[in-house]
């Protein structure tokens, strides 16, 4: 039965003032209704009291304190939830210079900006790598070839372990040689092989070889794909089969290394080969990432620009403007993953009255 | 039959006059000769056409020019004999600053010193390794790992080879996790092992596995061994083989990685067995450094001093001071050895009128 609407007699002035106060009343009611849906979908939840990462190493509780040696942070002195715990984004590749350009240009893409006198820190001990934080995006540096970026690695899960970090994604970024593709090629690796074609990271334990899947999250990869545009003055991302070689020039068949014990011809034939079983590039970290994140449970993605083709050479003949220039590009669509992936956050969260803090909107200072 | 001494009836100032002129033509004849031995002993010899080192790769002569990628050099426009032909000795290290300070160290040692108005540069483009050089001594970085060390040894040899360097020693001096031995202890390797325990460096060339022997120069560790006063307030230094991992935690059997899949009690059983069979320390390096200049008949040491006992633990726990002045040891005794081959060099040269520039005899600008 409908309620009885008690206004029969009332002067225009009071249902003028009535309504107001209705209105009034409706608005109060929807931004109390809005706290109580996201209070039901985000805000009975808990800080988290542990990462979303897993299978590691069950010794770590008993490390008191623990030193991530060649980070130089130890768990005694450094908060590791206060610190990195808003973590979303680990972004790695060869070289200082190419990270930190990489984060200021985060920084930039995010909307994020410093005070007047500060500028972004080095927060390793400098000693080996470099590491900067941008707001959810860690950038840091990790050498050349698997044993050194295994090091980093070992560490940044860690790390990440420690600050209760949640689903973070983790992607390498640099240059490499394609096999077979036009040099500014965008290479996002499918999964990442050995020299001996095996999708497996190798490493002897105690004396006993212990392989390790080096396949890398199919759908993280198709996500970065469809943010190149090829038709629209962009450049064009390819996913295939990385080749992961503990070697820069006899391990990738070179002819101008210090050695060469075999002929320009096996050369070719070696690199048509693997183009024939859809390798696309050579890299000399992939394995070693790949299989690291995965045991960790973390998603993770391997994009590289050709800067070669290597069926055609050994050394990179295009001009250093075009090389700078393509280099830009795994940092341009990184950054637009992030941005995309941060937004999304944003509108979903909008739909409930709630916007994450220093995300898209508006200028915030780190 | 002897001459006839025809000074009968002379007066005693022309007998004075004579003797002096007949001194002046000794000292003359003297220089002279010594002239004539010093060129019969080197100055016969042209100045040499090509370096010592062999085996090298019969491509690099068609290769004009050739482009020393990492190091950010090219024989276009560098002119490596007149840069880095006097080398004759490449020291190599993990960090920057370690190298940095060695650089400066080695300067002090040799007597050799900067204008006041210039600094030591690094003569790489500063991306991905450094590189000093004091006089004929370069102190160059490596990164981490075999990968990373084997990218700087193709460059370098081929840096020594255009340069056309004589009889190159290279000598990497570093850190290290003793086995069973007192942390400070300086371990000079005999042999560089890989984690199966040959003495092999493996690359997997065009698909398939290449072993180079991994031996080092059996003379050249002996002496720097006997360059140690254990017994004069000095340090302890032993021969030893190393065994060279792939990795810093899993592959060293460390119970503090972000991965552990084995007990306390097989990480100590390993490492005893490792002590049985003569292994003393572990580092990251020494295969590949070991096997690459072996192959370009290079003589070379690997010095590390020992900063934890990895029987006893992983993580270090002596003082940053200990540390700070155990870190200096190995840079210490390659001191010794590239003072005592120079001294050599010049008493040797001294015999016979010729001392060689820049060595030992009073300070010199760089």
């Amino acid at each position: 039965m409908a309620a009885k609407c008690n206004t029969a007699g009332a002067m225009p002035c009071d249902l003028t003032r009535d309504v107001c106060q209705l209105k009034e009343s409706v608005r109060s009611q929807g931004k109390q209704l809005g706290r109580l849906v996201r209070h039901m979908k985000m805000g009975c939840k808990k800080p988290p009291n542990q990462s979303t990462l897993k299978g590691l190493n069950p010794f770590l509780p008993c490390l008191k304190p623990d030193f991530l040696y060649h980070l130089g942070m130890d768990t005694a002195t450094t908060n590791f939830p206060k610190v990195f715990g808003d973590v979303r984004f680990v972004c790695m590749g060869g070289t200082p210079g190419r990270m930190e350009r990489f984060a200021y240009r985060i920084m930039k893409d995010l909307r994020l900006k410093l005070s007047p006198v500060t500028t972004l820190r080095n927060m390793t001990d400098g000693h080996r790598f470099a590491l900067y934080k941008v707001g959810p995006v860690l950038c840091v540096t990790h050498g050349m070839g698997c044993p050194s970026i295994s090091i980093l690695l070992h560490e940044l899960i860690k790390m990440m372990h420690y600050a209760k970090c949640q689903n973070p994604v983790f992607i390498r970024i640099g240059t490499c040689g394609g096999i077979g593709i036009e040099p500014g090629t965008v290479v996002i690796s499918s999964e990442a092989l050995d020299c001996k074609l095996n999708p497996y990271y190798e490493v002897i334990v105690q004396g006993k070889i212990v392989q390790h899947c080096s396949q890398l999250d199919q759908c993280l990869a198709q996500e970065l794909q469809s943010l190149a545009n090829p038709c629209e003055v962009d450049f064009e991302a390819i996913i295939g089969k990385t080749i992961c070689a503990d070697d820069f020039y006899e391990g990738q068949s070179r002819l101008d290394g210090a050695f060469c014990d075999y002929t320009s011809h096996s050369k070719v034939a070696y690199l048509l080969g693997l183009k024939g079983n859809g390798v696309v590039n050579f890299d000399m970290e992939s394995t070693a990432f790949a299989a690291l994140t995965k045991r960790a449970n973390i998603r993770s993605a391997v994009v590289c620009v050709s800067v070669i083709d290597r069926i055609k050479g050994d050394q990179i003949r295009a001009c250093p403007k075009s090389v700078s220039e393509w280099e830009k590009r795994p940092r341009e669509l990184v950054s637009r993953y992030i941005r995309k992936v941060l937004l999304d956050e944003v509108s979903e969260a909008k739909n409930v009255e709630d916007v994450p803090a220093r995300c898209m909107g508006g200028e915030s200072v780190i």
